[in-house]
């Protein structure tokens, strides 16, 4: 059944009533004050959509209409804006989504998947339908980052957009280094305690954090929405022993997104970095996440914050329906789809940048001096190269870790000074390579 | 000379021609390509006013019109928008805005010292003649927070806003940091390269700050602007000594304006604070400003960025004036002027937390023990007293410094514990007492 709706007042839809969706019910049934004082029309939930009806999910919704099928929230003539909480790059999430635009009627939503996938469509499908896509909640949680690159830097040019945004890799990595712990280790209690899903692979292998970056990228670029191919390197090859060569070098582990303009077009790569310790990102610790945007005229600003968890990923929802409600209507993706420019990828090989490199060196004369030399034979200048001495507690010692920190140097050099020194056969395991940013 | 205004184009008249001025009327005549490709209105720079007509600016006014009194630009035909830069509380300033609001234009102002004395009655002028005031640029310079309180938290309750807002203080403590210099010789050398005014003390005694936080606190809090009585306590009293105790403490010295819900009304307070060097605000540093909001939903977000200059500023208002274009018609104080609240403010002397406090102790038995005594009878709980020796290089030592870190505890009795230390004749020098934040 549904309520008298009150004058003027928004009618909200939500599909999906997980941890978010749950949530965002809560703060619309009991925070209609708060938003209201703001002299905005009241936003009013009159329908949800789930897949269970009964669960009980802690707030009473027997007074919105229920519909077991998310497309008929598009449809329902009580809802005038559809929250997409479903998730999922195709099937309901972008029927539902699909059909609201098609409606005329608003879509917020937190899916970066369906977003990365098939943003420009949807987009195009707003604009020509006059309706509002918001999408706050779906990079950086509780983080205004999107809002901060559509509204607050009109008129600049970008030049880098980077961030931390996948809390269970940035709480697999704080932990791996506080702890000394092994990746397998911390992922086993990650999933335990709910920070990690049982199949991690999309958040540790760094689809996720590629998912909110192809946003990105379009927002600061002015660039169609584009993730295929994009380079993505996750954290599980992480060891312990890198956690410890970057302490004691001054660095901290973090998996970034990054987007930068290079001559060559838009680099756009997800990996695990070196960042100095010293650094505001190196401090976003934790299940934060961070978003650092460089423009010419600002130079760098950053925001962190909370990136996930149903409280805040709710509020960037109801900020978004909150603008919605106040009649802002900006273009899904910042530039009328018809002037967002196609994309011109930057070639992972061409990537410039300082290189942390760890081998594991056979222990015979000459092995250091000939890995000095591949090095130098692809004109990679090194900042250091430090032979680690292995304790012997475990047998005797027949390799050694080095630790190589290069100057500025091109990717392609240190992949092939790489294959001559794995072909030299002076290691016995392939390269730990992690780059490093400022 | 006016240009033919373009079709639909929103006119802007800036008065103010300082560097922040320069730079907006340099862009506002070069980036009206980018500006328009975001869908909106051109942004056309038609008038302009400043002392002088002739200075070389940079930029060629050549087409504007121009004038010599800033209150003509008001009632200027070819102007819809005006552009505040002038600065300063009472005077041109505020005559301008006041007449740009009655006319009906919106107003976009850098200027937070008028902002600070005059907000709630521009703020009820302009929402009673129906124009925009904004003011992104008042605050931490290019750094999205005003728009970030007003649009992204929505609905939630905010229990405190924080910040480093004043770049020539957070300049000046950065170098004495790294260089172990004193005040006075690090502002010398800021105002012999610009950082710092000639008379610094709007800057360096924390009145600057003050009328920051004074902005941030109303739309924070639903409260009036009220800048009166605030607690504000400047940077000259910090000395190398407090540095390299912080340093060895494991904290940095920041000046921060904090606003802060207690159970006794709002605390605001302008002050030297001792941050973990961990913490992110610990790493804004150099001429960087930092805004920090907590709130119910998103525990802390944290803004980080330029906070002067005079691109990033222009930056700043030329977002502001995009929203103008686009129609964005936001509360100034972001909740309708008669529902905010009246202010509250809790009493400095209640203030909860922990203390560094810097004795200068006589060289005497008993002087350590009746220290400690007297913090014990205020029932101050210590977390550490530590005598520092003296070098004995400049003569016999008289007086040692005694560093003491207090848990939390209430101002009022670290007061009286002082007076009664300093009353019983063991020091010889005022204590410097600096408040340690989380």
């Amino acid at each position: 059944m549904t309520n008298a709706s009150s004058q003027n007042a928004v009618r909200v839809g939500i599909a999906g009533l997980g941890t978010v969706g749950s949530a965002l019910a809560r703060l619309l049934l009991t925070r209609s004050d708060a938003l209201t004082a703001e002299g905005t029309p009241a936003l009013q939930l009159t329908a949800v959509s789930a897949r269970d009806a009964s669960r009980d999910r802690g707030v009473d919704l027997s007074a919105q209409t229920f519909h077991g099928d998310p497309v008929a929230l598009a449809t329902d003539e009580s809802v005038d804006v559809v929250v997409e909480l479903i998730g999922g790059e195709e099937g309901p999430a972008k029927d539902l989504v699909e059909a609201a635009l098609s409606a005329g009627k608003p879509v917020v939503t937190a899916n970066k998947a369906l977003l990365a996938a098939h943003g420009l469509a949807l987009a195009e499908l707003a604009e020509r339908q006059g309706a509002s896509l918001l999408y706050e909640a779906a990079v950086a949680g509780g983080i205004p980052a999107i809002r901060a690159l559509r509204d607050a830097v009109p008129g600049q040019t970008v030049s880098r957009v980077s961030g931390i945004l996948n809390g269970t890799c940035n709480y697999i990595l704080t932990r791996m280094e506080r702890e000394g712990a092994a990746f397998d280790d911390v992922l086993a209690d990650a999933q335990a305690l709910g920070y990690a899903e049982a199949d991690p692979t999309f958040d540790v292998d760094g689809f996720d954090t590629a998912h909110k970056l192809a946003i990105l990228t379009s927002l600061a670029f002015g660039t169609e929405v584009e993730a295929q191919d994009m380079y993505i390197e996750g954290i599980r090859a992480i060891t312990p022993e890198d956690m410890q060569a970057a302490k004691e070098l001054g660095f901290r582990i973090k998996l970034l997104g990054v987007a930068q303009a290079t001559e060559t077009g838009i680099e756009q790569r997800v990996h695990p970095t070196m960042l100095p310790a010293s650094s505001l990102l190196a401090q976003v610790n934790g299940v934060l996440n961070a978003v650092a945007v460089d423009t010419d005229l600002l130079g760098e600003i950053v925001l962190s914050g909370p990136g996930a968890g149903g409280d805040a990923t709710a509020a960037s929802v109801l900020a978004d329906l909150q603008d919605v409600a106040r009649g802002a209507a900006p273009k899904p993706l910042r530039l009328p789809r018809d002037t967002l420019r196609r994309y011109q990828r930057a070639r992972m090989r061409t990537h410039e940048g300082g290189y942390y490199i760890r081998l594991s060196v056979v222990d015979q004369p000459g092995a250091f001096a000939a890995i000095a030399q591949q090095m130098a034979k692809q004109g990679i200048s090194l900042q250091s190269i430090v032979q680690r001495r292995q304790a012997a507690d475990d047998g005797p010692v027949t390799h050694q870790p080095v630790i190589i920190i290069t100057h500025e140097t091109l990717e392609q050099s240190v992949r092939d000074a790489m294959d001559a020194i794995v072909a030299d056969g002076f290691v016995n395991a392939a390269p730990q390579i992690i780059r490093i940013e400022r």
